[in-house]
């Protein structure tokens, strides 16, 4: 996810130069080993990166519990190495989990556990190029420049290359993706990351239309999904159209990016080659973990910690709205529907990186969507707005104290 | 690991012919997705599979315990995503033990934490495939042939060209990998994988010479040195040349391969490139994960759990030895030192191949060297017989079940 490489950037450990790629922060190598003290990150009256969950909500004492859980109930022949797939027992009460929550077609034969979204990419795409695929599309905004998105990066070493296609407010604009030559495309349906958009019916339709019509693929990243306010949640693209559909879900956003996992949803077809990508990869990610995720949903805990999550991101997107409608009712928000983060779109003659400089002198994270545009145009000025992991009264102190700069 | 591979072809997951590259297991995904009854693995007095701890011995409380440790005392900073090479605390703790147990040059600050040993293996290729390395150097025997060895798979998916070099009684023949054109090598230098041969002292300093004379690297896999016997452990030959040697360890011998957790002492001018590479390759391995090695490591309970399975492994290794020289006095076994497999010379006319078969007629699991040569040379006919994962009764069953085989 694009979110991870922007916090990694705010938190010092990657430094971006404009027309050139990102690089590990050299610096970064050399600061004390010390585990509390985070680097990079000062301290800041509110933080709005997005991408993030509540960290501080990470169900400890559950996670505690499904590791004994796993423990006492693991085989000993399971903790040898793997299934390339992942454990069979995780991925049975998984796929029953995206059956009923994501109206995915699932099947635990067909799932491939892998670390998280990014290793998830990295092995469907590099399936695809064994495939024959030569270009891959990428929403636009999306992961932003192909420089500096690790995404990106990651897609080109597979020997592929790039096409970028603009979203507007229905979605992936898909008569642009047809034209475009790609012949697999990467796309955030139920939120689109960052703007928020939910593809539009026709629109998943279409896109359905155009990767049979094309023999092409569609990647979903199902990133934020778990949370949605003022309407039912949208099912997987992957439902619809399992046979062209590599869906990608994770548990960095309902957990925490600590706890590496994800998973792909893969056509019949091709699960022996993703498997076996992953297999090169990394020969499997760790038993213990995935018996312990799937001890948290088969006993409700899973779902129970979803519940209180939503209510608490309700809660702070409820603060931010109400706070922006108050200190700078002029800002327009969009891309509200699910996740924990929005659009916040500045007045035309806004400078969107002078906003977040300003911000940033008054203690104040702010993201500009030019980091997200696959040419880092700055307009329109748009702010990415998370409040996934900054408090409602932070969310109220920190929009009061840079409501003039959004005028 | 070469020994995951053949667990892997053990267990049906992988399916290898003479002549084609090894696949994922079609069959495979048909498998009931039953946790606990593996497939492909019939009863059998005895399995001298090699590579693969002691299950049964993994230790579940004290996990619970670090789990519950690490989860106690985790900032919840660090539940996010993390610096590129790992949870600073765990490097922390992780390389004052190297220098003390491995007689390693470690800094955490230069410590790149890894899933396991392939994807150390990989993320250190394409670090140098980077730096314009063009041919890397494997011992011979060691992971057999390229088409179905999966590290001489990732190093080609690097551009990287191979080069076999053998190995004699002093390990690996120095001179032949200064002729093999190679500027990197992948050693085995503790207990060579699969002959179990240390590494000489002239050979370790030839090895080191050959390295800065060629401005060349070594990868230095240190898969089972936790495990030795009649002399004192060998350190790290990182220690020697931390410029030139990347070392890579894991926990999979000394807690399970289903702990996917890992490391790779990087050399400093290159632990950019390599902490770059983990970081495109999946983000990072699990925090949780880590600050429960590090609690494990920290508390003595690491220390104590390798105490208790060294005394399991020399009571299995002295059964073998003594059911071999009682039931077969004319078999040599060689490769003692450590670890928890040895080789059997048998005698010069037998056949390999058919020795293997018989005994698996007999529901007695063996693996030949051939397997592990380059070339797939079925002579001299050796056996690599592996006594971690099988009891001390079946040890002495199973080598009376087939000692005729081997006369």
């Amino acid at each position: 996810m694009q979110e991870c490489y922007t916090q990694l950037l705010a938190e010092g450990y990657l430094t971006s130069q404009v027309g050139s790629a990102t690089r590990v922060a050299t610096g970064a190598y050399q600061m004390p080993s010390v585990p509390v003290a985070r680097p990079g990150r000062p301290r800041l009256i509110a933080d709005f990166l997005w991408g993030v969950p509540d960290l501080a909500s990470f169900p400890r004492s559950d996670w505690v519990w499904a590791t004994r859980e796993a423990c006492a109930h693991v085989a000993s022949a399971e903790l040898g190495y793997s299934d390339p797939r992942g454990n069979p027992a995780f991925r049975e009460v998984l796929s029953a989990y995206l059956r009923r929550v994501r109206a995915a077609a699932a099947a635990a034969e067909r799932i491939v556990i892998c670390t998280g979204y990014a290793q998830g990419l990295g092995v469907v795409v590099r399936a695809l190029a064994q495939l024959g695929v030569r270009r891959v599309a990428f929403e636009d905004p999306g992961y932003g420049e192909a420089d500096t998105s690790e995404s990106m990066k990651v897609t080109r070493a597979a020997g592929v290359q790039l096409a970028h296609v603009p979203v507007d407010e229905l979605g992936l604009d898909v008569a642009a993706l047809d034209a475009s030559g790609a012949r697999a495309v990467v796309v955030t349906p139920a939120h689109q990351s960052p703007t928020g958009v939910v593809l539009a019916a026709e629109r998943r339709h279409a896109l359905v239309e155009w990767a049979n019509r094309n023999d092409a693929f569609i990647i979903e990243d199902d990133y934020d999904s778990e949370f949605r306010y003022d309407r039912e949640p949208v099912g997987l693209l992957q439902g619809l159209a399992p046979d062209r559909v590599f869906a990608i879900g994770t548990v960095s956003k309902s957990l925490a990016p600590a706890i590496r996992l994800g998973w792909v949803l893969v056509p019949p077809a091709h699960v022996g080659a993703v498997a076996e990508e992953k297999h090169m990869s990394d020969r499997g990610s760790s038993g213990v973990d995935q018996l312990a995720v799937a001890a948290l949903l088969e006993s409700g805990r899973y779902d129970r910690h979803l519940r209180r999550m939503r209510a608490m991101y309700a809660g702070r997107r409820g603060v931010l709205i109400d706070a922006l409608a108050r200190h700078a009712p002029d800002v327009r928000l969009t891309g509200l529907a699910a996740g924990f983060h929005a659009v916040a779109h500045l007045p035309d003659a806004a400078d969107e990186r002078a906003v977040v400089a300003a911000a940033r002198q008054r203690s104040v994270g702010l993201y500009g969507m030019s980091l997200y545009r696959a040419d880092g145009a700055v307009t329109p000025p748009q702010l990415v707005i998370g409040f996934g992991c900054v408090g409602e009264r932070a969310i109220e102190s920190g929009i009061r104290a840079i409501a003039d700069l959004l005028r």
